[in-house]
């Protein structure tokens, strides 16, 4: 029996715990994006440096940032052994609307192999895929075959606001040979996928403000400016008949794939019926031209997250409202400059604001986009990983979302990242009813104690690689 | 002394009381658009049958609707004397946005000559002034000089769902020779108004449905139709460039005023920084070609009075949402047929409704306009009773805002209506801090004891007169 085996026995014999241990964390909900629950996202870090600990990291302890604290773990065997920085997150998303929730979003239900509860996918499954890793290697071996370093931050779903600062202010110990980012997904249960590539993401918010306060409708209808009017024109010009961009110089940088890569993309296992059938829409739509997965993986997005102004409430209310607002999201490709792209949009929204109105744009958020090298040693290391444990080589992909961390892990400590994740299309990450498939964690579990034993067999040059 | 003196200083010895019997009044939140505010409508009904009772009505009861219920009162003094219906409401508009309130709405504070509450001016003072006015005719001379008949309904503000069915069933209880409507208002302190002229109104909720629950934005952006973009577009284009409204066939019934009318508006001493500054806006808008006031009162209007979709929450959430909506609501103007435009406007949304998204247009209701005979003997009595104590004539304006129940008093009670309110542009009514200049509910009253004997004086034969 191989340790491999001996590690997947063990791993066997402690589901109950695993899953136990998972549900007790997503108890804890460690909303970063409210501020009313920033002491839950305390809990949730302490909860996961007691665990870290519990699971065989020496070192495990709370950082603070200027937001929401982050945790770290470390666990060193031998100097000349390769170094993995390790980063996932311990926050989740907001969970409304709730009643469309079929359980509590933090009250945990495992019904039919799934496990149904916000964050149960994104992302604490993955941090406790490692932690359960770490486990099964020092039960069977006494020691990891590589040293570990893991970076657990608590404002992902809010932007990252305070990671930049945080990695330069600890870049010694943060120091690694290869980074394992552990918040993408695959493609299906039997179908896995190690991500390339990662969209970049800028966050806005306008507001339209018009009256002082809200006027009657028939008294002041007529005569002054409407802000949802005048934000409802803002919007609708932001995309062309053909679903493009109208902002000036949005899609100046983009790369546009060549050929060979349009084919290779049409190869990838994606399963469009089933995206759209998880997403509950009749059809796709989009930018024409181009494929569902080049627009959802190597084309830019502008998107509006929400919208609100005046009378919301059961009935007639007959008002013309004081102000009102939306929030934006764009998805950047490569080489688009997030900096760039921010102001340019604001810009061209400022431009075009409605006059009588005051029209105003904050940038909440942005992240570079990530492009993962497909023939480093450590990608291919991870590939044989899932391959041993699924029995297919994963396809390689670019995914849609944005971890704005990773580019600053490749960027300001100079990492190479291994975008590795088990989640699904179709668990409703960010939306009601998250759900894992407890088969995702366990096989990504087995898969992560392979992938410590394949980047040992590399060694610290073969990590190190720069693509 | 004159009858009229002496009931100007009993209504001086009282003024105290009428201020504390509207305090207590006021402090019932008869929200009519808000079903958990069914009990406090019902509760606001009793108040007002009790306070009719001791005013005088010998008859005083609660008159149960499909919905919130009415309040008839009834004093008979001759049935050779003219009858005048009296037509008030006695629920209020919304609070939000509550945080703009200086005082909580529902506890009636006097600052300053003011009382600001909800519902202070939009209407329960016109109802009070009412029974005031009675009890000064009945503690001066004992009785009435013509008979009156009160209708206080309970759903105004929610587009009086039940009003025209109420009518038609009590028919036989509401015969008069003349209506006198009091939810209207002046021009300002110093300029007494009479209203001859109220706008009609439609009431839609538009509902656009995409994806089946919220969506990340990383994962389906760029490969679904976004709800509220979708939306943007159908709101962005139901105004041209002119500010004239696009739907086919919205102007086709307008009554175009002549250039003699048009003078007489002009004459109007309407002050338009006053109005603007009240409403706290920089500059006035809307259709070109005609004066602020005009597109207030005889041009008619198509607004949005809220939207609401996706996440609204702190900070960023990134989300394709799976719905929005928006209310929306049209001004009408002589010869604009009501169910006409209902249909047309719901007829063109749902022609320009975005592929790939669900979109739905509720009609939430609807009410005629109205247009109020200047030269009847009523209307022309009811400027003599304004004169005598404003010391000026009423200018006769018409009024942007719609009192639907007013359209079916016209029609189906088949009676001249002669619209006496004393409201003030600035009185913050149907948004945060309503007040009441308690002075004009003061010479509001004196008028009233005036406008019965005015009536009075013209006989049955004048009141019943059709102009």
């Amino acid at each position: 029996m191989t340790r491999e085996d001996e590690c997947d026995r063990w791993l066997d014999g402690h589901r109950a715990e695993l899953v136990a241990e998972l549900v007790a964390w997503l108890r804890i909900p460690s909303i970063s994006a409210d501020p009313g629950h920033a002491v839950d996202v305390r809990r949730s870090a302490v909860f996961l440096a007691d665990a870290a600990h519990r699971a065989g990291f020496p070192r495990s302890e709370v950082w603070e940032t200027g937001g929401h604290p982050a945790v770290f773990a470390e666990r060193i065997e031998d100097p000349a052994l390769p170094t993995i920085l390790v980063y996932a997150h311990h926050d989740v998303q907001p969970v409304d609307p709730l009643d469309e929730w079929t359980s509590p979003p933090f009250e945990p239900t495992v019904v039919d192999g799934e496990l149904r509860a916000r964050g149960a996918v994104d992302d604490k499954q993955n941090v406790l895929m490692h932690l359960e890793a770490v486990r099964a290697h020092l039960a069977v071996a006494g020691r990891l075959p590589v040293n570990l370093r893991l970076l657990v931050e608590g404002e992902e779903e809010s932007g990252s606001p305070h990671f930049e600062e945080l990695i330069r202010s600890r870049r010694r110990e943060l120091a690694a040979d290869v980074a394992v980012i552990s918040d993408t997904g695959m493609l299906g249960p039997e179908a896995p996928a190690l991500t390339i590539g990662l969209r970049g993401l800028v966050y806005w918010e306008v507001r339209v403000a018009g009256p002082a306060h809200d006027l009657h409708s028939g008294l002041y209808g007529g005569t002054v400016a409407n802000p949802i009017l005048g934000l409802a024109r803002l919007l609708a010009d932001l995309h062309d008949a053909d679903g493009r961009v109208t902002v000036p110089g949005f899609y100046d940088a983009v790369s546009v794939p060549s050929a060979v890569e349009r084919e290779a993309m049409a190869a990838i296992p994606f399963d469009e019926p089933t995206f759209l059938a998880a997403a509950g829409v009749p059809m796709a739509a989009g930018e024409r031209g181009w494929s569902t997965l080049e627009r959802k993986t190597v084309r830019p997005t502008l998107d509006v997250c929400g919208t609100w102004g005046g009378y919301t409430g059961a009935g007639a209310k007959t008002i013309i409202p004081a102000r009102c607002g939306a929030k934006l999201s764009a998805r950047l490709v490569p080489d688009q400059d997030p900096d760039q792209i921010a102001e340019r949009v604001r810009d061209h929204l400022l431009e075009r604001a409605p006059a009588g109105l005051v029209t105003t744009v904050e940038v909440l958020s942005r992240g570079r986009w990530v492009s993962a090298p497909s023939d480093h040693p450590a990608v291919q290391a991870a590939a044989r990983a899932i391959q041993a444990v699924w029995g297919r080589p994963p396809s390689l992909v670019r995914e849609g979302g944005s971890i704005p961390p990773v580019a600053a892990i490749a960027s300001d400590l100079g990492l190479a990242c291994v975008l590795f994740g088990v989640g699904l299309p179709d668990d409703n990450f960010h939306a009601p009813n998250e759900r894992l498939r407890l088969e995702q964690l366990h096989r990504g579990t087995r898969a992560t104690v392979r992938l410590w034993d394949e980047l040992a067999r590399l060694g610290r040059p073969g990590c190190c690689a720069r693509a």
